[in-house]
């Protein structure tokens, strides 16, 4: 008789039912905020298969109008890469994305389930996923304008596939990596908890409160200070922090990302000087870049390197002026749930929970005060940046002291150690 | 140890490789003629991941631009029925089908994978069913309308699909039945010759052929009679018979259903006299129905029953005026390969190449003389019928007769017990 003590048979259990249950029901009811009535677009990669069909009933249940699941399928994405010719690399499903857009423009939710292997491309020419990213990027701009700009309620969701799990685990058996994976998720996802609806509106209140005393405070700049790095980052004129759920312009409340844990504002885009390293490796479009090590002069990126993923790093912050400014700055306590669990997700949605983090590229308009009824050159001069990306990577960590500088120059601490004053 | 005799085994040998293999060249090289640098949409369910990842491949190998899938889950489908609310089966995803109608405008080729479940919804309320048909119908006809008019090459193949395959052969263990509806896709599809292009060239000859025959008969009508039948079938002014390949509007050649032994005309919408009765049962849209048996006056139904699936049947033909009207009539020997093999595939792909066969609904306006330079209006002058629907059934048999009538009434045989004279 075989005993079933290996870590993988947490996946036949009820309560692993449960939690995907409960991970389908706050995707929808506390994430998505889905209307009765709404429809409701959705992405996911063919191994997500399972969460699909739970937020899909989950969805029907609430009075969804139609449901509608764009899969993408990885085996497919290396096809291309392995047999396509040059045409290829700069194509791009334009009209796929318009039609999203529209979609959205008729009054759709969006749901995204992250759950992509991280090192996918990672053996792929870097040119060309270059080439791939831009072409993407560009063609998904419109829909994702929507997005930004909270024009429609939406939320990102996390489902654990082998893929992603052997990145995490490479160590384990499968069913023992997925196993792991999922309970990493569920744990920061809140699904593990009596009511999880309730948990999620009890944290977003937590972080509404956060981002409303950095609000009152409005610093000039943030310095970061810590192992590798020394940045100062100015912060654009009439910035706002934000953190936890939002209203969307359709008048639906959502929580986009799922796991959240930051509070985050626009920088300006000309004041950010000094030097950061990051802290925790990035998986970006199915490569892993890790010891990114960068200085910046007057906003700009005048220095980049990394001890993995160089040149992916260097292909991206080539995409176009904007990709070697800032675009978002957040904090996170080292304390939170997820750099609790000392797992490192290779996955944005997760380690940028964990930790204080940055991103290269496009600002959201809604971190600057009326920032939507703004003209793109009022925008940009109160220091907001542009661009076809929006990358963030980690520089935060328990070895990380975050001061305050007003206007005035005065400094006072504001993280000590990678944890709130 | 245990002996590898099942008919399952087939699916792990190199033959079964090879014949996936020649599959999807036939389908991009003789069916879709896919040109180097063009983009390919393609539809499936998830269960043609196989096929559709060898397509792709064959697809990104000649040089198409870019290859997207959209697939369906036929279980998100059914949650649809069974969790959703009133409010979805009205409701269409026409953001996707117009964005597919952009794609086809910006010169992108069209292959569909066919393989669903032919009693998915046999289940579930003929009304809710009719609406979804209805509203999907809708938001697919300006999509549809490229495709029917020959804008792009395009073409339908299909892939064997475990659902399927127990529909055809409940007896069977599933590997088995899966091993014998490839075998009968790959023998129907040409795939099991030495090569395999080619004889879809020979054939496609054939076909045109046979259609040449018939345009220059000029015939004003068919006469089929048979066990249950008795029907004349008044032709369209300046019909044209069709079969096989054609040159799409694009300037490329494709072979729009793979296989395909018909050929096929427009008839009049309203010279349509007589009784008819259906010789196998029709899969439409997850629903069996089967024993049609129908009146027509002056080209409408005046009288439609069936032994079973009869409410779905009375559904169809209300979705609008022309869906109780012919828009194609097929003929088809019934020494056909598939009509040969035996089987009844449950899918009009297959069973209408296996007898003559006409369609309630639409008129392709390729077979009206000039079709696609003339106005609605002068197609409908002409008798080519207009509806949201096209639903081919199958009239044909080893009993079936048929005779061409000439416009001074003469009468000569055209098929005497299914084969042509």
């Amino acid at each position: 008789m075989m005993a079933m003590s290996s870590q993988g048979a947490f996946l036949h259990t009820p309560e692993f039912e449960h939690n995907l249950n409960n991970l389908a029901a706050v995707a929808i009811g506390a994430g998505l905020g889905l209307a009765p009535g709404q429809e409701l677009v959705m992405t996911a990669t063919l191994d997500a298969l399972s969460l699909v069909r739970r937020i899909t009933e989950q969805a029907y249940k609430v009075g969804a109008s139609l449901v509608t699941t764009l899969f993408t399928d990885e085996a497919s994405t290396l096809l291309r890469y392995r047999h396509g010719t040059e045409a290829t690399f700069d194509a791009a499903s334009g009209w796929l994305y318009e039609g999203m857009a529209q979609a959205y423009k008729n009054g759709a939710a969006r749901l995204a389930i992250t759950g992509n292997d991280p090192s996918l491309l990672s053996k792929e020419d870097p040119a060309k996923v270059s080439r791939v990213n831009r072409a993407t990027s560009k063609a998904y701009r419109p829909a994702l304008e929507l997005i930004t700009r909270h024009d429609i309620n939406w939320t990102i969701v996390a489902c654990a596939t082998p893929a992603w799990a052997k990145a995490m685990f490479p160590d384990l058996a499968a069913d023992d990596a997925l196993a792991k994976l999922w309970q990493g998720i569920f744990a920061a996802s809140r699904t593990n908890v009596a009511d999880p609806v309730a948990a999620w509106k009890e944290h977003d209140a937590k972080l509404h409160a956060r981002a409303e005393w950095l609000n009152n405070k409005r610093y000039y700049a943030l310095h970061f200070k810590g192992p590798g790095t020394d940045l100062r980052v100015g912060m654009a004129d009439d910035h706002l922090w934000l953190g936890g759920g939002t209203t969307a312009h359709n008048g639906l409340y959502c929580i986009p990302n799922m796991p959240t844990e930051e509070v985050f504002s626009t920088p300006h885009k000309d004041r950010v000087d000094g030097t950061v390293t990051s802290t925790k490796p990035l998986s970006h479009m199915g490569t892993l870049i890790e010891g990114i090590c960068v200085r910046f002069e007057g906003g700009r990126i005048v220095d980049a390197k990394a001890t993995r993923g160089g040149e992916v790093l260097q292909k991206m912050i080539e995409t176009d002026e904007g990709a070697r400014r800032l675009g978002e700055v957040a904090l996170v306590p080292h304390s939170s749930p997820i750099a609790s669990s000392g797992l490192l997700f290779l996955n944005t949605l997760f380690d940028e929970n964990a930790a204080c983090h940055i991103a290269l590229g496009q600002a959201y308009s809604t971190c600057v005060k009326d920032g939507n009824s703004l003209t793109p050159e009022q925008l940009a001069a109160r220091g907001a940046n542009t661009s076809l990306i929006h990358v963030d990577w980690m520089i935060g960590s328990n070895k990380i002291d975050v001061d305050g500088i007003s206007a005035s120059g005065a400094s006072e601490p504001v993280m000590r150690a990678g944890e709130w004053v």
